[in-house]
């Protein structure tokens, strides 16, 4: 089973180059120029094009029980959807309930995902405290390959994590040489929001952002940094969707901080108008948490990916249809929250960053791809087109034009938050796995193709921030 | 009754020119040069000195029931010190303790506080949430002339206030124009430090800064900043004692909002390396919190209140004697925090403050006492030297110096944070309604001869903000 | 001749009473409530209304020659129309051009104003640099009362200071105890950006703002910043347009200079979309520099405002009609620069301001005159209604609405930059020198009845800059 | 000629790996774990060391002609020193002087570098401007392989840049995909001070700091940029040495500019004291421009490194002797710029940066090779151990330590700024073009060996500037 995709630009996070691509047994096996072609090799024309590492959503929730009901995009359709857009690998969330032991969540995650077209890891969630858990998170970092812990900081009264868990969770990650992820709103701000809203008598998905203001992300945001500084423990922010979380992101790490920042694309091209919009259906549609803000937020979020204060790039892919939605019809806080995104990513991604000249191509491979890998310390089995690589790669053609469409998307959900936008830039061919899935708009992706991949613990950053620990224990003062 | 200050330089907030003074029946009736000098009247020769607003001290705690003893300094001998020192009023706090009825608290310290020589009024402490509380709040605002609100961030098992606390009395304190004040730091933190420490055996005073990280202080100055905003209500931070919280109060003001910061003498000029003293009882002494800092937070300091971030100064006079502060002996999270400088505060300020130019004259006036008087909205009875204001004045000699020490303050504490410091600039006449309290060296302060100051709600940026909130409250959007 | 003002508000920058005011020989004699009124006087009902200090504008034109013309509007109709808005004072330039002797500049502009109908002063450019430069401005500071001197950082060719120059005239400023000034924009990038539209074929007014791009005048800020803080001086920067000057003013007074900052009446409400107008007239009558600013700016402008950054507010009132407009009808750089407004600030201030809850009315009072009074060291001659200050009061409406234009305003100049913008809260009565000027419509201004004000040198900042100068003088190490 | 680096583990910037490297020709022919080791291949040990791209140094003056004298550091011997440390290639500067012709200076400096050892290249600098450089800029681009060109902000009367010059420079550079570099300073500002200081009986080396003040490094970095950022260039500062000028650049990368920054080993780690050394010679061999600073901004410039606001490290090695130095015996503005580094810059680096864990052993090789490659666009050829690029290697041992002292160096320079410092981590072997040029302490340093490395125009940033400025080409509006 061998491919060659030829005449193509490589790009790399590092640097861009024409080569040759040559894949077999689902690993890239040689790169350069003017490679032979295996007689039985699939031969794919990048002339013109570029080719570069598989897209890694960072951040997808397939099948997610959530608020009563169960995400639409399952692990096949939602795997599937990704390849038709260039992504190849996705970062998913095990939820435990609180007081639900975590293996048991894991594991029933695990078996979720056995259906999954493409390669897939888990964050998992601790969303509770005790020893179960302590002991848990070991195993999961030790013998599971998980390298990443969530936590909840809105959603008071079911998922949220207080500070004392926070403190025990981060401390217990560092420990591992796992990094401790946070959804950063002020989840008791939220709720008084809502219950005032309600209260007043607006109930409709306008009052979904007056409940979720931007302060109540950048406090949650400075908070998780502060602990996280205190402990010494990195730190990774998951969508990032205002000026002020990006401010505290950008001033940690001005003050030495390991603090990583993900932007979804949802919110660096839609603002906050939408909630208002007469249709409910339509309104509804847009609620995710955080919601979509004020114009003035996409524009800083840009100049954040563009600067390297925000890393990575998602979706919070998360697809709940109309009926789903209309479980808020009466009261905007049950509206499921999620919209998907999962396939118009990186064409999103390319138009609004490539094309405007705010990336270049080797920033749109990082931003896209690489620093999750590297984040998540995957790379460069992932994230990067060179030999012994994982042959997931998406070849690109900056050219290619489509207007996106609920109507023609791969996605298993009856909204498109990117109705009607102009794309220029698309995935003409997607290989995962060394296999094709998706060539000039034919979907080929195959249930079950996917593999669960184990990320190792201890990134580099921990080196560092164990030298740092060691040159810092604290010490008594002797006195008589 | 009266009395005349004759050839000084009167300094206000807002100027300085020369005048004299006349006072009668507490009140001073008249400014202007070469004022007639009614024969009974006690003259005050001022020559060469200033004549300003007595000091306030907005943030004290006489005789205060804490950690398990009482503060040693109280009603009585604290105002009497403070008179030595020029000020002529002091803010101290009623702290119920959590389910213990406000108004039985209020009336306790009232109480307590009738034998003062010096005017006093109380913040309120808010440490739980129920209806009467909110109930309480609103009796204290109406009938008794309070106007602010205090709220802990630390102190966890004690007297803490959660998020949900915060929002309920923030929200509260709005509605009956009061404002809210904080003490700054993340209890959550401090407490997994504490016992993190303990149990590393680092059990003595070196810990306690260990424990209370400036990071810990920014993040619950973030915290109550974004509730305050999203409220929409002002915010006052007690004792700002580094460039994180600093930092974000800036912001808040750059940002739009109405918080103000309040700066302790001892965090302006002592730093941490106290607490490595090997002598247990002089590391003890300086056990407070926010602890004292590393060198750059004083630097930082100072700067915020020469720009005007920080607009007050105060000391949080809390006195324990060594064997109070042994009970800590074996564990620096027992010693009860606290240290004094009531008597201290003006000189260590105009030492350090006024002599190397940081600040004006006027400028100290209105650190020291105007802008307290103004954010509390007594201003201008106190804080003003002027017709018709309280005949509360400090005669100021700038050439008089000293050297402080336990030796000689008035202050009844067996340490003084100061010890040694030369001081340049000293009241050498405290007047106080209209009397004279401290001559050159003599105090005359009377016991009970003090008065509760009763202080009106709905200072003026309450007005400012009420025209926002209204401008804009949220609508729904009307939907078939 | 006596006047006595009835039943208002006293507003004073420090706080707001209910008084009457009486003021006799153009001097305030009493502030107080239930005054007597003596017969001959002349009684304003302030019923409903505030009372407050005249206006001080401390950025003023009028019949400039410049750019080949003479601004219509002279010291006699400005200050007339200043009047008719509320303002009682204006502070304008004398401007010599390069080799002009200060001094005979200095008299032509007293000659000139002597028809004025307010009190003025004069700010006095240095544009150039000798030793005759070096005495006059000793000569002004200590026998003309001048204790500002203003600094072009644009206008490459023409009055643009460079940086020896500001070095030489900051430097013998300091000593003088006079405030440097500075219009900051960076002329050299300013000229090159004019020949670069030219040869582009841009030459209508659309030019101008894309000719002075914000980041020159953060670029010029920053500059006159750094060399005010390296010389030791204050500085004064006139009319802040943009969020990147701001910035440079909010950090040197978070790095502890005594920085301030002016802002303009309208770059605070007119954005650039202007001088896209089609009409040549319309978007020319709109070309002054800085230019108005795309919208961000003017939402950082009101912050910055409100937080105290900025402490003045002006009107760079400077009027040329449409046939001096014309003489760059093909050649936008040829256009003179300049608008009006002396006569809407202070209701555009109050409506957008005051009534929108950005500033309490004693803020309105501070940025509208205290803070020039202070900064300017006129207080509390002017700027402050109390007794002894200078008669020159304005009574204020608050309810009063009307709509700005140019067919009704009293500004001789034939465009009105607020045109059609609707009021709330005017000047009923204004009070000049103790005489009646403009009363509910009336225009009583009269002709040379404004007089000189000599303004102190060394204001209060300069004796803490000083301390400051002297802890820190150099020293030689001793060397064998 | 071929050899093999067996055992160790490669470091690239992005990522480290067990491998063996393979060179022959002077090219990496194969990177893989157990390579053949041909018979004739000189074999390494690289056991428990790691293999990493050679060192870049890509700010260097050798043999500068400089205030009247040579630097004492020629190409050959500079270069050798720099293999003993580990760097395999310099950026040194061609400088012509005002009026003088680039050509013919670049021609000189060419003919002196033919003697180098390592692999060089030359940023050149615009001094002064007219046609012939507006046309050599091209030639040196398109033909020379020149892509940086250098502008001094300092040295008033001498080969100081104004803005004019800026503004010319950058234009043309921008147009020929070149990038513009400063040294930021305001020269203005120094050439004042230097004169005031003189006056003062100040002379000695003490006075060097206190005529270039941070805020006048500051003010440059900051005009640069905005320069550019008007311009649409890209910018790259050299030698960043203060907190000011950091924060310029971090505000500018926030902002969406593409501004790059370097910082030298020295300004990381030595502070001002020293230019108050009571020994001439030793304050005099410290004195280089900037000059050392205040210990906070050490700790700013470490922060700015691991953060990413800075990008590379040089030294700015420009070499005089004691009877150099001496020529400024009695006027510290006439001794000659410079102190030494190239030998000892990566050892610094690996000592105070991995080891404490302020960096990764990936961001080392990032700051200290990667980055330059990739902005000076010689990527991946220099800067990546890898399969095709040059053999510049350097093998480093993490464990090995020693002193540095001008009595082991290599460095042809009296004096080591480093003196005394004890190191951990050290190169055990260098290896450029392929030949081992230094071998645990024997340093085989080939005179010519080093060639001349032509740098391609239009680095990726460019493409992306490009088209922001074509979607931002300015319009004229039509008009009748
Ligand atoms: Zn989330
Ligand atoms: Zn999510
Ligand atoms: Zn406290
Ligand atoms: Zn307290
Ligand atoms: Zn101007
Ligand atoms: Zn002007
Ligand atoms: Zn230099
Ligand atoms: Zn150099």
């Amino acid at each position: 089973m061998s491919l060659i995709i030829k005449g193509g630009t490589v790009v790399n996070a590092d640097r861009s180059f024409r080569a040759d691509v040559y894949c077999e047994d689902g690993v890239i096996k040689a790169v350069g120029t003017d490679l032979d072609t295996p007689g039985d090799a699939e031969v794919i024309d990048a002339g013109g094009q570029y080719v570069m590492p598989g897209g890694i959503d960072p951040h997808t929730h397939m099948q997610l029980p959530f608020m009563g009901t169960v995400a639409s995009e399952d692990f096949e359709t939602g795997t599937a959807a990704a390849m038709a857009g260039g992504t190849t690998m996705i970062i998913d969330f095990v939820i435990p309930d609180p007081e639900e032991n975590l293996m048991a969540a894991y594991r029933k995650w695990r078996g979720w995902a056995e259906k999954a077209c493409a390669d897939y890891a888990f964050h998992v969630a601790v969303t509770w405290w005790d020893d179960s858990v302590h002991a848990d998170m070991g195993t999961l970092v030790r013998e599971e390959g998980v390298n990443s812990f969530k936590h909840f900081m809105a959603y008071k009264g079911a998922i949220m994590a207080e500070d004392e868990v926070l403190y025990n969770s981060f401390t217990r990650a560092l420990e591992l040489g796992a990094i401790p992820t946070v959804h950063a709103e002020n989840g008791e701000l939220v709720w008084q929001l809502q219950r005032k809203l309600l209260e007043m008598g607006i109930t409709g998905p306008e009052a979904h952002p007056l409940s979720r203001p931007p302060e109540a992300e950048g406090e949650a945001a400075n908070r998780a940094i502060r602990l996280a500084q205190v402990i010494g423990c990195p730190l990774y922010i998951v969508h990032v969707s205002c000026r002020q979380a990006l401010e505290e992101i950008a001033r940690a790490q001005a003050e030495g901080s390991r603090v990583f920042g993900e932007v979804l694309a949802g919110h660096l091209l839609i603002d906050e108008s939408v909630y208002r919009h007469p249709d409910f259906d339509v309104a509804a549609a847009h609620v995710m948490s955080p919601p979509f803000r004020a114009k003035e937020h996409q524009a800083a979020l840009w100049k954040g990916l563009q600067s390297g204060t925000l890393q990575t790039t998602g979706t919070d892919h998360c697809c709940f249809c109309a009926p789903q939605k209309a479980m808020g019809k009466d009261d905007f806080s049950l509206i499921p929250n999620g919209t998907g995104g999962v396939e118009d990513r990186m064409s999103v991604l390319w138009t609004h960053g490539v094309t405007t000249g705010r990336l270049t191509v080797e920033e749109f491979v990082a931003v896209t791809s690489t620093n999750a890998a590297k984040i998540f310390n995957i790379y460069p089995r992932k994230g990067w087109v060179g030999e012994g690589a994982d042959a997931d790669i998406t070849v690109w053609d900056p050219a290619a034009t489509k207007t996106i469409s609920v109507k023609t998307h791969h996605q298993k959900v009856d909204y498109n938050i990117f109705e009607g936008m102009e794309i220029t830039g698309l995935a003409s061919h997607t290989v995962a796995n060394g296999k094709l899935t998706w060539a000039n708009g034919d979907l080929r992706a195959v249930r079950g193709a996917g593999s669960y991949v184990k990320r190792p613990a201890f990134q580099p950053v921990f080196h560092a921030l164990e030298k740092i620990a060691r040159a810092n224990v604290p010490t008594a003062v002797a006195r008589s």
